[in-house]
């Protein structure tokens, strides 16, 4: 056994194999002769370093977090523990909604290094969807994956005193916290100084959703939700970026934002992806025109909610074993109605905070430091404000006006509506 | 200095001055010589031992947690941490709403014993309530109270790491929510083992509201509200028994139930026990009418919360250094008309909550394991039962209600019709 570094150090492509060469269960997997593996750095993320090791017999991804954003540098420190938060929150959604998130062979906590299982062919849906690929799976998957960890990680399903604990563990993962609460619910809404758009395109709207004091008050409620509500765990981070496909598999990685917050931010943020997409295929219309595309993507978010919903409900009349709507008011008196109603009233909260968070996240995906490679690759400017523009407004419109609204398929229409209103 | 004992032990009256005659905070405030104190056992709650101990130069309380449920034995154990939280507890109160909790003289948490201030002449609120005392200041001191702890503890003030930290230390509090999760939320909805009500006066309106699905909803959506939502330090059990009053003095005891959860939490709890004081007045007629004891009452219903709103809204203006509603995206862009707005929501949100939990406060005080005195010392049960049905009937009322109350006028206007529609 090679003696266990005690110090942090970043691993290097040349290192790696000399410093994880004895551990079993990697070299279990792609072969005990450590000279004999092939090792790349692939990181294309923002925060962390992430190498494929080859071996003679297979292949594994290590993920190692740095002491700082690796995107900017040291001079924005991130801890490390981000990693000991990723490898918890992969251990439970592991156990709610098995199958789905990489399989976890290794975990350093001093080193910050978690060796995983390598997903392959799969590549990022966002990656995929660019490119104009109709992945028939992601809706199914997605739905059922945020409703089983939703559920089973809330007071609907967990001891409460379990519950307790866990969110008094993620309540550390604080510095991660920060980085949402800033960038994603305020820094869009002024004129804070990592902010960037398409300009001058874009200046004009971006004007007028900054002037715009309903949509800030909104945006603000919807930060002083997600800060205050401590449901159940989420994953976080949950775009297009943390998704891995391929024709017949859908798998979510990535969960290092994980902690206790409203269920609603998982869904909003998810679907908000779909609809950027939707919104940037404008943008991507150079090798043929994209309008299957676009119906597939209304389609994934109208499915996607069916699914999260009909799953959801399921979990609800066989599985709500925690102290919330407890049965003992309801169906242990006959009135299943009753539970069907309460059921009802969850959903209903969920759809409109879900709206909410949809719409701040289109916002700070196009105004704010960290941007979408959906609107991103458009190269021609004027071609990319025309995409973004029309997303900024719907955004604006589901953020505001959520209580509003009815049905996904209302939504949907809107979109619809506003990005016809550029094109005609 | 005596060898402190590292295994806890029960304090008796004998052993209390030889066990604390050698702390300096204790021996220096009410004398040296420990064989001249005078020790009483005065406790009459539910849960801890409370000794009063005399010395020449002054008193102190002494309040000591048991590993079990005073009124019930040691068949219901209870941790003794619940003596570290209410220190905790005390120590943040202090801070936020300087004057008001007893001073904290000595902690030990092995012994799970807190020595402080002895508040004399002070009696207990809801005894001086039931006696007919019109106390001045409680309605002023008591949202003030609310109003600085409670916006003090949130985002909204605090530092959010902090929160978090703070947040996940009292997560541990687990037993006493446990309590306040049944005991109050679900308990009073069903025919559980520990719940009694005057009967069988009340059996037709405890029928009623057991079999009322609206009601059985709402109480808990509040409940999932309680669970989820930790914006806050709270008192946790902030009812007149809670209150320590003279007639120009207000003091807040007892927050061993202290915990991060939703605002209007306490504000419910507090006015629910106006409005059963109130309701409870015709029971305690027989040394003359209690006419303008009511509408004292009413009174400090309506003041208590208008004091809340008023200071909220100086804080919300003056203090707001969080990162909620964060002033870069109000007040600094010259919206103060944003500001304002954001405020109208936050206490429009406080408001509906507010009634919810009132609303179950009142039932689970006539339903459950735990009633209050107000009703309990109406020794004629057909009279004390007539008191209790419009205060259950009214306590469904702004559970179920609530989003449809507009003002605190309006909610007492309707406190007043429903027990005008018995005495009639």
């Amino acid at each position: 056994m090679t003696v266990q570094q005690t110090s942090f150090e970043a691993l290097t492509v040349d290192s790696l194999p000399h410093r994880l060469g004895r551990i079993g269960a990697l070299a279990g997997r792609i072969g005990r002769d450590s000279a004999a593996w092939k090792v790349r750095e692939v990181g294309d993320g923002n925060l962390n370093l992430v190498f494929i090791v080859d071996g003679p017999t297979g292949s594994v991804v290590v993920k190692q977090a740095l002491p700082y954003v690796r995107l900017v540098g040291d001079s924005w420190p991130l801890p490390l523990k981000r990693s000991f938060f990723e490898y918890h929150a992969l251990t439970r959604q592991e156990a709610r909604a098995p199958g789905i998130v990489p399989q976890v062979l290794h975990f350093d906590e001093a080193q910050a290094l978690i060796v995983m299982e390598y997903l392959t062919p799969h590549v990022i849906l966002r990656k995929a969807l660019i490119a104009g690929h109709e992945l028939p799976l992601i809706a199914k998957d997605l739905g059922l994956f945020m409703a089983r960890t939703l559920f089973r990680g809330a007071d609907l399903a967990m001891p409460t005193r379990d519950r307790k604990a866990d969110l008094a563990l993620f309540a550390d993962n604080v510095e991660l916290c920060d980085i949402t609460e800033n960038l994603v619910f305020t820094d869009p809404y002024f004129e804070a100084a990592m902010n960037r758009h398409t300009a001058p395109q874009l200046d004009p709207v971006v004007a007028e959703l900054r002037a715009d004091r309903d949509l800030r008050v909104e945006a603000q409620r919807m930060k002083h939700l997600f800060a205050a509500n401590a449901e159940t765990l989420l994953h976080g981070d949950l775009h297009s970026g943390s998704i891995m496909v391929t024709g017949d598999e859908t798998r979510v990685i990535d969960p290092e934002f994980a902690f206790y917050g409203p269920m609603a931010f998982d869904v909003g943020m998810l679907l908000a992806n779909f609809w950027m997409s939707y919104f940037s295929q404008d943008g991507h219309e150079a090798a043929g025109p994209r309008d299957s595309m676009r119906a597939y993507l209304l389609g994934v978010v109208a499915e996607t909610w069916a699914v999260f919903r009909a799953e959801f409900a399921r979990l609800w009349r066989t599985e709500r074993t925690g102290m919330l709507y407890h049965r003992s008011l309801f169906e242990d008196r006959g009135d299943m109605i009753g539970s069907e109603q309460a059921l009802g009233a969850v959903l209903q909260s969920i759809w409109h905070d879900m709206l909410g968070f949809a719409g701040i996240e289109i916002h700070r995906r196009i105004l704010g430091l960290a941007h979408n490679a959906d609107f991103e690759t458009i190269e021609d400017e004027d071609l990319r404000a025309s995409c973004e523009a029309p997303a900024l407004r719907f955004g604006r419109q589901i953020t505001v006006a959520r209580h509003k609204m009815h049905s996904i398929d209302e939504v949907n229409a809107l979109a619809a509506l506003i990005r016809g209103e550029v094109r005609r």
